[in-house]
């Protein structure tokens, strides 16, 4: 049988990953060379791209939710042209500064749509680009937004929980423009799949409701087929490819090696003489790159169409779809919040601290349409779906998602939704469950995507639900994750200002944390100015006398601050209390105003959590009033009392210190 | 029809919940009033259970994964006769202090045998506590260790990732008397489950190669019979329970109230009504308590006659059988780990820091076989399996599982092995990655069970893989956990010290933190003491001249204090190292000592990690070299120096601050 004429494509891909991988050292080979055909039958006759322009809004989408096979990307790339891969990057696999980093790295003007490694995130990434582009295509139409999406994926992701989740919901909405190579090659690291796993995988999917196809991973025509059945079927598609890993290295070969086994300069030669490619290391014969260089020309067509569209659009229009688009907020988004703050002193009740935030949200609804939420079965607690209608797979303009009891997946997708771009993602939960949803966090913060993570339910002020529902350490671990805003407003004037600040913030995701009960006003009058914007600020100067006392809160014992203070000043000690609803932003600033804030006195802080990280503002002369462990079932109040966590104990220990 | 004589028991269970409910104002009703027949069944027809002896080692084991619903434990609980649960503490349910807390907390005293309330959590630790059960019975014989693991489970728990993972990982294991009690109600939180899912969720566990059976979960023959086959079946087996969620009140039952709304008086007057319950509040008529009374001792005779097995062992073997079983370690067991630290300064190599732990838990497999080692696909890597053996579905003596790419429901079913007793578990897999093994770790912490949690790769000294694969926020968020020893160490000699306490902690669980690089002996000669015991110790004092600067490190970092030591002495200042593998231990020293370690003068910490909270250790004049963001990928040495990790760096940070 002559060789498919696709298959020196496919071989194109082989050798530079072997030579990129033996040249590194290291690296991960099964996943390139199991999946060449198949990355080759979808990106020669398939995929919509334009390597000219990588982030081009309509194309379609690709992740590589096995990471550690970054060879077969970035060869893909190389091969099909993106100017951000050159061959020299290609050479440098690896080594420090290189765009060909040991797993991909978000870089969309180099082609790379997310970051993936850690398993199972890649593919609930593309979940979340899904999403976005259905809703976009039912806001802005087919001819703006429609594209597929598609995510490579390997037996690692599928049996990771977040992997399940991810195909439980997919099915669930019916996303029929999603589509999972699955490089199905009964190998993982520890080797043959069966030591850890026994189900037909593919089964798991048709449960689900894909539309599931079974092939040999390594049949172009097979492969090409199967793309076009999937991509007419109104299903989510799964392509389960029987491969071979490593296939092509004689040595490793489907064998446990072939994963990521060491490889030698004579694995190189072996397989050049089992693979009959007599070219030097790095060296893509001529012909073959042109193949390649037109496959990634193949979409121009679409592509200028597309451009012709958008420019015809009306004015008003497109002006829209670009700013959406390009993440910016519309003229007057601030109005909404500057007038909910300014009502905050009017309000004749004190709501839950998370309805104050579901309020915010509601509001910001019709300026604001392209806010996705997405929450985990906790609508009523949380309150966040107010007037938004339901994303479901038949009405693609619902702007709520409900995601079931599935946190990792709605924080994944999250992601994946951000770095599509278009739509502003919400995920909501209780701060007890943040944990399930920590390892998206902590891809968010990586990436540096502007997610916003809402929680409520933040403190043993949950109460008698008890101590699994109580975060005590929770607030400290998300301060720990660099890039990660963690924002906890004292009452409705900081939620709208912290709102503000965390709508305006691009570079990376937000924790938006709230209190379960109620956040009496702190804020005594109507300021313009976004006071958190600094991060802390003097919320009470002392007036009893000069400073001797600073008190340093967050959320909701900032109220319990201000009640200590009263009772040091009734005392003829100058006492501050300083709101520090973002600790992230707060380091940011000068020096000076730092100091200013903190004080030179005693200073002690208060907050319904461990006082882990808290010595860092606390200096020679402080104190600490929170949670020493996990909390209790009962009362809220009864809980505070419990725990030592008053207004009583926070003077008692800033006397304590002053007579130190 | 006239009624089954179970059912006015079954109704006692709904009664005891609707009136505690109605109480506290708060609670969930759906799982007590909609399992009552279910529970019913079980623990009157099968379970092998002693209120009188809530702790007997070979009782059938019995999880509440729908937490929420903790009432129906409750009212199990009290009506079987556990001593633990009186009337007067159900009617204080919700209440500070009460034994019925808001979500089951872990108390076998009191036949809770774990805390659960975080979805999916129960389910996984039922997969542990079936492992534990199948390891110890291939160990010491039917005769001893024979008992089922049933668990209660709701929609929730089915929904989150972790579920799956348990769901493929006991049908991989084939664990034959694990038992899941499906609470197939169609509700959720949110309202019908059609809002979030739509597969066919029972057919998920028949293509993971459970048994399963799909019945009215309210008709109590049917519950019954299902069971019995259930138990018959050498498959792991699902109940897939159609009920009706809030059954017996009219006003929510089969609706989305059902779940959770408040109930009043009303709603248990009505309920009287429907269900002909003419008995006045928490009042359990005589004949029925005694019926239940009766159930609860109908498992006396094998109680019986398993005492009599065991006084009947030879001498030896009953005392090997109750040091297990009472988590106690056998005589001679620190020699190994004295042997290993005083050979460590012969070794002619410096390995890799996990590889030391793999060794050392290597030579602890024939002193401790009770050691259970879970891995999440990183044998290789990590290091831990060695000479041990797979536990698999055909041999159950092994005592390694390779858990497949599922580290939440590897560190879930570790607390499910802990909480079963009889086994040491270890969960390994790279730092990076505990992230997704979080949830699991915070509820070991809470419940304090003493599981081993083995991290290796646990910062930029990874290299090339990137920052995916780059903890530098982990160890902190780990430390910010109450009750979670988190213990790094620097050399052979100090991961045989850690080791030896983490296997004598008792009272919760610990993190072990490996390097992937080598860790060249820090510590120069051989000492029987364990030095790590006190958390942090003077490794080296001051010898140019008296203690000017303190160095604070941890595991791989001590090295590099020791040469910014060797730089400043040079120079006549005065400095120390310190190494500090364990805060958790050093917290707990007195002041004095810990005055004495830290020093008066400059200190500075190195860490290839943030520096969050450091600060409570580097008092009025201290700095820190280690990481500020996210890692980068390329060679270790090259991110040591990009970063700026140096000793040379923290020379000259010592040196700024003396000038300061």
């Amino acid at each position: 049988m002559p060789a498919h004429p696709l298959q020196p494509l496919a071989h194109a891909i082989r050798f530079l990953s072997i030579d990129a991988i033996v040249k590194a050292t290291e690296g991960h080979q099964g996943v390139p060379l199991g999946m060449a055909e198949i990355a080759t039958a979808l990106y020669v006759n398939y995929l919509k791209y334009n390597p000219a322009d990588p982030t081009w809004w309509d194309r379609d989408r690709v992740v590589l939710s096995n990471g550690h096979g970054s060879m077969l990307l970035y060869s893909l790339l190389h091969l099909s042209g993106y100017d951000a891969v050159p061959l020299t990057e290609i050479q440098r696999f690896r080594e420090l500064g290189a765009v060909c980093e040991g797993h991909p790295e978000y870089n969309p003007a180099a082609g790379i749509e997310v970051t993936t490694g850690p398993l199972g995130q890649g593919i609930a990434n593309a979940l979340g680009m899904a999403v976005a582009e259905a809703y976009l295509n039912a806001r802005f139409g087919t001819g703006l937004v429609d594209h597929f999406t598609y995510a490579f994926v390997g037996d690692g992701c599928l049996q990771e929980g977040v992997g399940q989740e991810m195909i439980s919901l997919a099915g669930h909405l019916q996303l029929g423009k999603l589509m999972l190579l699955w490089d199905d090659n009964l190998i993982t690291d520890d080797g043959p799949t069966s030591l850890s796993i026994s189900e037909n995988v593919a089964e798991r999917f048709r449960v689900a409701n894909w539309h599931v196809q079974e092939l040999d991973g390594h049949d172009l025509e097979a492969v090409s087929a199967a793309l076009a059945q999937a991509k007419a079927d109104p299903r989510p598609s799964l392509l389960a490819c029987r491969t071979v890993i490593g296939k092509g290295i004689p040595r490793v070969q489907g064998q446990r090696g072939g994963h990521s086994a060491r490889l030698f300069e004579q694995d190189a030669q072996e397989a050049r003489a089992l693979l009959n490619w007599p070219h030097s290391p790095f060296e893509v014969p001529a012909d073959i790159l042109t193949a390649w260089r037109e496959a990634g020309r193949r979409s121009l067509p679409e592509y200028q169409a597309w451009q012709e569209r958008l420019a015809t659009l009306p004015a008003a229009e497109r002006a829209e779809f670009e700013r959406v688009m390009r993440g910016e907020l519309p003229a007057g988004w601030q109005d909404v919040l500057l007038d909910y703050k300014r009502r905050a002193h009017e309000a004749p009740t004190v709501p839950s601290g998370i309805f104050l935030s579901g309020e915010i949200n509601d509001l910001l609804a019709p300026v604001l349409p392209e806010r996705i939420v997405g929450c985990a079965d906790l609508e009523a607690p949380t309150s966040h779906k107010r007037s938004l209608q339901a994303f479901t797979a038949t009405d693609r303009a619902g702007a709520y998602v409900h995601c079931g009891v599935r946190e990792h997946v709605m924080g994944s997708m999250a992601n994946g939704m951000a770095a599509h771009g278009g739509v502003i993602p919400l995920s909501v939960t209780y701060l007890a469950f943040a944990d399930y949803e920590r390892p998206a966090m902590r891809m968010a913060a990586l990436m540096g995507l502007p997610v916003k993570f809402v929680f409520s339910h933040d403190s043993i002020g949950i109460g008698k639900n008890g101590p699994t529902h109580q975060p005590v350490e929770i607030l400290a671990s998300l301060r720990a994750m660099p890039n990660m805003w963690v924002m906890r407003p004292a009452d409705a004037v900081e939620a709208a200002e912290c709102w503000a600040l965390a709508l305006a913030h691009r570079a990376g995701p937000v924790s938006l944390v709230f209190a379960r009960q109620s956040l009496p006003l702190v804020r005594s009058e109507h300021t313009p100015d976004n006071r958190c914007a600094r991060g802390g600020y003097v919320l009470h100067e002392a007036s009893a006398g000069p400073r001797q006392v600073t008190l340093l809160a967050t959320g909701s014992e900032v109220a319990l601050a201000v009640q200590a203070r009263d009772l040091l000043e009734s005392e003829g000690v100058g006492t501050a209390v300083v709101s520090m609803p973002c600790w992230e932003l707060f380091d940011e600033q000068p020096g000076d105003y730092r100091q200013l804030v903190l004080g030179d006195g005693v200073r002690v802080a208060v907050e319904a959590a461990g006082r882990f990280g808290w010595d860092a503002y606390l200096g020679a002369r402080g104190g600490f009033v929170g949670m020493k462990g996990f909390g209790a079932s009962g009362p809220a109040d009864a809980l505070y009392k419990l725990f030592g966590i008053t207004a009583e104990a926070v003077a008692t220990e800033a006397r304590r210190l002053l007579q130190a």
